[in-house]
C-alpha cells in the first residue's frame, strides 16, 4: 500500500481569524517583483511544452532567476516618456539537445517573455521600454527526468517543504481579490490604472486598513484633477471589493505617498515603477497562493521558473494550496486548515516524508469528528499528484 | 512620551522546540544565493561608508538585486578548470552626485564586490572565473535622507514588518553552527572544503538529522580514495559540533547524493556550485538571521544590499532578532520569545505601530511574573535603534 | 574672400580603369558588419533629428560603435530555427539633458534600431531572433554644437580627412549594382534570397570576375533541387546587370563554397550570416561610396553613425565623394578624378586645409583646358557644405 | 615547380616621399581602438597557444571584435577616479571541445585580456576601472584547421588582399617612432605620460607637422604648472625623436585643444581616453604595419585576433609588409617598392593568385636591374609563408 505519512491534529494556537494583528500582502501584476515571476513562469510553460512537442517528454531546464534592472522616466500628464529601458535578464539552465532533437531554449525564452509582457503591459512598448536580454546555460544531461509515461510519478531528488492554507481569511481574501480585479474588470474601463498595484491589508481587531498603491497611466490622466478622480475611483472600487468579504469596518488608503503641494503622484508612463527605479526579480514577492502572510508558515521557495515535472519546492508548495482547498470545500465543518508537505529524497512524490494537517474546526465540530476524512481527503489528492505539474504546463495556476 | 506600542502575552501555540517536527536550513557562505547577499551586503557597506567619508552622511542608496548566472566547470581529481565564468551582475541605485561632491558608485561597488569574493573564496579567480558586472542607476534626489545629525531618528517611509526571535532552538544551533564552523575553522585546516556548504536540519521528535552538502576543492583532493576521506572528515566533525549543542540522538548525513559507482561526486574548482549549472540571487536563501526556519514565522524581506538607514524592513528584521536575543539574555525565565515590529509610515522608527512580543516561559514562571520586565527592555532597546544602522555599515551584523 | 585652397593637377599614375589588376567589394545590406553599419547611421538619424524637433539644433552625440555578436541557428528546407539569438549592442554618446528638455536618448536608439531591422530584414523577428541592447553615455556638454542657425559654418574640430573620386569604374559600377539590385527588385520577386549578399568584383586586363556569396532563406527553399535553382537564378540576374555596365568578359561566380556532396550550401533562416557565427561590428565594411576599393586611397574613417554636424570625418568622406560625381557630371571630359579633402582645425569646414583633386582627362582633352572650371565647380560644392549635413539627417545618402 | 605568379613592375605615379601633401597617423597604445586592437590579439595569442599545448594544432577560433564601452572619470591634479567603469566585451567564435579535449575559451580570453591590460596600463585597475566582458560562441567543428603537420601550407579558403610597403617614409618613420619611444623609453621615465598617444604627421612640400595628443596621468601631475611642464617634456623629446629620421623642417603641436584659461586640459586618471566618453572597436585604427597612410593603398582588413593560421587576410596583410622590409633590406637600389597579395581560393597560400611589385628605383638604378632580385627574393619569403604564424602566436608581430 502507498504510504503517504497524512497526519492529521489540531493546531495549538489561535485561528488567524481570531488574532489580534494581521497583516497581509500582494505584490500585483506590474510590481517589478512580479514582472519578473510572471515570465519566469512564461518562459517555463514554453519551455516545458515545447519539449513535450517535440520530444514527448519535459527535459531538465530551470528558469527561475529573471533579474529586473529598473529604467528612467519621465512620466507627463498626457503622456510621458521612458529615457532609459528597463532591462530584463532571463536567467537560467535549459537542455538545448536531446537525441538530435535541437530545442532553441533561448528564443523560446525570448518569445514567451515577448509574449507575456505584450498580453499583460499595454503601456509597455517592448523593444524599447524594456531590453529582454537572456542567459540560459546548458542543463545537465544527467538530470533529465522523464515526464509522461504511463503511470510514472517522479522520484523527489531533495528535501524540500511547502506549506498552504485553506480557507483564506477574510483580509487575505480582501488583498487577493482588491488586485485581481483592479488589474482585471477594473482597469478594462479604466486605463488609467497601470498594471503595478500593491495591496497591504492590516487589520486590527475588527478594523481592517487596506492599503492600495496604484500607478496611475499618464497617456491617461490629463491633469492633476484627473489624478485625484482616478485615486477617488480606485478608493470607491476597493472599498465595494473589501465590503463583498468582511463585515468588519474597513479603511481604504489610496497613494498616499503623493503629496499634491509638491506635486508628488504616482504617475507612471508604463504602468509600472520598473520604468523608474524599481528592480525587481524572482520569489522576492508573493508566495505560491499569490500573498504574503506572515501571520502564516511561509515557504522560501521561488516557485516561479521552475520546472514543474521534478522541482518538489515548487510542486510541493503549489500542492499544499490546492489540497487545503479542495479539503476544505469537501469536508464540512472546518474553519482553519494548514497542510505541510515535506520530501522524502529517492521516494515517489506522492509519498511523502511528512503529510501534516493541522485543524481548526468550526463551533460544535471536533476534528475527532473530521480527521478521518480529511485524511482520506488528502490522501486522494497526493495520488494526483502528476495533475499538478500538467496544470502548471497549461497555465491554468498561477505561482504567484 | 515616547511610544513605543510595546506588549508582551503568552505565545498561543508550543514552543518551536516541543513541536514534533521542525525543519531548519542554512545556505552557507558558497551557495549561490549566499553569495548574491554577501556581495549585494559588501557593496551596501562600501558605498555607505563613503557616503559618510565624503558628505557625512548616508545618501540615498539601495543594492539588493545582485544577481549571479552559473558558469561551466570542469573538476578534475588534482585540479580542474572554470570553462566558461560566472557572471555576476550587481543592480541597484545609487545617488552619484550631491551638492557638487560626486561618489563613484560603480566603481566602489566593484571593488567591494572584488574584494569580498577575495577574502572568502581563495579558489576562486575574480576577472577569470567570475566576470562582475554592474548596472546602478541614479538614486532618486527626493529620497536622500539625512543621517548621522546628532539626535536624529529616522522616519518610516513605508509600512514594513520585521520579525524576530530567541533563543535558537537545538536544532537552529546546529544548523547554524556547523556551516559557520566548517567554513571557518574547519576549512582553515582542510583546504579541500569549499565554501559551498548547504545544511538542512530535521527534528522529528528527539531525533535530529542533519545532512551536510559540502562542495570539494579538487586542486586538494587527489583521488575517490581521499574524497572519501574528505566526506568522512566532515562527518565526524559535524557529529562534535552536533553534540555541543544537543543531548539529543544525531545522524549525520554528508553528500548524500553521491554515488561513486558512477563517479557522481560532489566535486568542484573553485569551492562553488556556481561554477557549474547554480544560479543565485539575493533574498532568495537564509533569513537575517542566517537561517531559513519554516516552523517560526518569516519575513520575505531581502535585508542584504538595502540602505541601513532609511530601510525600515531590513532595520526591523535586524532590530527584531537583536532585540530578542537581548532580552532572553537579560530576563531570566525565557523559553521562547519572539518579537514582530511593524512601523507607522510617518513615525520615527523607534516608535513602531506594533512591538509585539509573544512569550513561551520556563517552568515555574508565568508571564505575568516578567512581562514588565520585558516590556522595560525592548522599550531600551527600541530607542537605541540606530545603532543597529551604524553596526550594519561597520559590516558587525550579518544580514545572510 | 572665403579661402578653399582648392588645388587643381594631374594625377601621377595610370587610371584604376586601366591598371592591369582591379579588386572591388562590397558587403550587402545583411552581411553582419553592414547590419552595424546601417543601424548606427538610422540611430544617428534618429537622434539628430529628435534634437532639431526638441531643441531646435544637433546636439553632440556620436553613435559609431554598435557591435554585432552572432548568434545560432538550425536552418532547414522550408523552414529552420534560430536557436541562440544574435546579440546587437549599440554603443556611444548622447545629450540627455539640454536646458531642461530631456532626450531619451537610449529608447530612441533602441527604436530606430528596431524600425530599421524590421524595414530590411523580413526574416529576422527582432527581440527573439535578435537582442538588440544599448549603452548611450552621457554626452559632454562642452561639446555641444550649435546646428541650424543662419548662415552658420561649423569649425572644424580635430584634424581629419576625406577622399573621394568619380566616375566608378565599371568594376565598382558592377558590384555596387549588383547587390543593390539583388538587394532590391530581385529579392521582391525571389523571397528566397536572403539580405546578405557579398559581391566580390576583380578585372584582370579584359575579364571581370564576379564572386557573389548570396545567403538563401530556408523558409522559401523546399530541397535542394529548388536551392539550386536559386543559385542558378541568382547567377542569370548578375550576369545580366553586369552586361548593362561593360562590354568586358564577365564571370559569374554564386555560393562557390558550396559543396552539394557534403550538403554545404549557403541556407539561412534569417537571410544573414549573423545568425552562425559571423559577428560584425561598424566601420569594418563599406566605406562611404559604398564599395571596399585597394586600388584608390581610402578613408579609415567609420562614417556611419557619427554626427553629420560636427565629425568633419564623416562629413569630409561623404562631401568628397559627392564633390567628385557632381564635378564629372557638369565639366565635359573627365576620366577619373580624385577629390582629398584635409580639414584645418578651428577653420569652418568649407574651408579645408587641403581640397586637392588630380585628374585623368579624356583623350583630347588636357587638364590645362579644364582646370578652372573644376576648381570653380569644387568651391561651389564646398561652399553648400552644410547640405551634407542636412540630407544625412534625411536619410538620403547612404554611409556604407 | 611552384607558381607564386610574382611580378615586379615600376610604379606608375611619384613615390609618396615625393608627393606634396602627405598625412600619416598612428592611433598609440591606449587610444580605446588600439586597446581593442591589443586585447584581440592577446586573446589570439593566448587561444592559438592553447591549442597547440593540449591537441598539438590551432583550432578554428577567430576573435577580432573586442568593443570598449567608454566610461565616465572625473580627473583631478594628485589623483582623480573613475566614476563609471569602462566596459570591455571580448567577441568572438572558438572550439571549446576537440576529441574529447576541452578548451576554456572564455577563461583563457578573459585571462590573455587581464594579463594585457595589466602589462600595458599601470593606471588602471582591471576590475572596477574596466569590466571585461566575454561572448564567445562556439567555433564551426567543419573549419577546423590542421596547423603545425610537417611540410604543410594551408590553402586559402577565401579571396582575400594584403598590402604592403617599404621602406617607411620619413613622415611615417617619424609618426612610428614617436609613439613608440614616448610609449617606451619616455613614460618609463615620465609616468605622467599616459598610454593614449595619438600622432599625426602631416608634411608639406619639406616641412613636417607633429601633432600629439598625449594623455597626462592625474595622480603624477600636482597642478597646472606641471602639466605645462610633462607638455612642455613631450614636446621636447617628439621634436629630438623626429630629428633623427629627417633634415626636414619639424614643427610639433602637442594637446592643442588644451585652453589653459579655461582648464580644458588633457588629463586623465587612467591614461586613456576610454575612461571618458571614448569608445573603442578592433580594425578602426591603425593597419597591420601600425600606421594609417592615406598616401598609400590599405588594407580594410581588421588583423588583430584572426587566426594566423587560416585567416588570409591576417596573413597577407603581415607577410606584405615583412616581404617588403625584407626585399628592401636586401636588394640595393629600391627607393620605394609596394606589395600587393591576393589569394586564390583552394591554393596553397605560398601560391597567391597575384604577387604584384611595383617599384621605384633610385637615381642611377632602372627596374630592369633589379626587378629579377626582387621577384627571387619575394619568392623566397612566400615559400616561408607559415613562419608568420608562428610568429604571431609568439607575439613577435605586431599587428596594429
Amino acid at each position: 500500500m502507498t504510504n503517504r505519512n497524512v497526519s492529521v491534529q489540531p493546531a495549538a494556537g489561535r485561528a488567524v481569524e481570531d488574532q489580534e494583528v494581521e497583516i497581509v500582502e500582494r505584490k500585483g501584476l506590474g510590481h517589478p517583483d512580479s514582472i519578473c515571476d510572471g515570465i519566469a513562469e512564461a518562459v517555463s510553460q514554453a519551455l516545458a511544452q515545447t519539449y513535450l512537442d517535440r520530444v514527448g517528454k519535459v527535459l531538465h531546464y530551470n528558469t527561475d532567476e529573471t533579474q529586473l534592472v529598473a529604467g528612467n522616466a519621465a512620466p507627463a500628464f498626457g503622456g510621458g516618456e521612458v529615457q532609459e529601458p528597463i532591462y530584463l535578464l532571463i536567467v537560467g539552465r535549459a537542455t538545448k539537445e536531446y537525441e538530435g532533437t535541437k530545442i532553441p531554449a533561448e528564443t523560446i525564452a525570448l518569445e514567451a517573455a515577448r509574449d507575456y509582457l505584450q498580453a499583460n503591459f499595454p503601456h509597455l512598448d517592448v523593444g524599447t521600454d524594456v531590453i529582454v536580454d537572456v542567459r540560459l546555460g546548458e542543463g545537465s544531461g544527467d538530470l533529465q527526468t522523464v515526464f509522461g509515461e504511463e503511470g510514472t510519478v517522479p522520484m523527489a531528488n531533495d528535501t524540500s517543504y511547502g506549506v498552504g492554507h485553506a480557507p483564506l481569511s477574510e483580509t487575505e481574501e480582501i488583498v487577493l481579490n482588491v488586485e485581481r480585479r483592479l488589474n482585471g474588470e477594473y482597469s478594462d474601463d479604466n486605463p488609467a490604472v497601470g498594471q503595478d498595484i500593491k495591496v497591504m491589508g492590516k487589520r486590527e481587531g475588527d478594523r481592517i486598513d487596506v492599503t492600495v498603491a496604484a500607478a496611475a497611466v499618464d497617456a491617461h490622466v490629463d491633469g492633476l484633477d484627473e489624478y485625484r478622480e482616478v485615486v477617488a475611483g480606485v478608493r470607491e472600487f476597493v472599498g465595494e471589493v473589501a465590503g463583498e468579504y468582511t463585515d468588519r469596518e474597513v479603511t481604504v488608503h489610496v497613494n498616499t505617498a503623493d503629496d499634491y503641494d509638491d506635486g508628488a503622484i504616482y504617475l507612471t508612463t508604463t504602468g509600472t515603477s520598473a520604468e523608474q527605479g524599481d528592480d525587481g526579480s524572482v520569489g522576492r514577492g508573493n508566495r505560491a497562493n499569490g500573498l504574503i502572510t506572515p501571520n502564516r508558515p511561509m515557504s522560501m521557495e521561488a516557485t516561479s521558473g521552475k520546472n514543474p515535472v521534478n522541482h518538489i519546492g515548487k510542486i510541493y508548495n503549489l500542492l499544499s494550496t490546492e489540497i487545503a482547498q479542495s479539503v476544505v470545500a469537501e469536508v464540512d465543518g472546518i474553519r482553519q486548515l494548514q497542510l505541510r508537505l515535506l520530501s522524502q529524497i529517492g521516494s515517489p512524490i506522492d509519498e511523502p516524508h511528512v503529510a501534516d494537517a493541522t485543524l481548526i474546526t468550526e463551533d460544535g465540530v471536533s476534528v475527532a469528528d473530521i480527521e478521518d476524512e480529511v485524511a482520506a481527503a488528502i490522501d486522494e489528492e497526493l495520488a494526483n499528484v502528476t495533475d499538478i505539474t500538467r496544470r502548471v504546463i497549461d497555465g491554468e495556476l498561477s505561482t504567484f
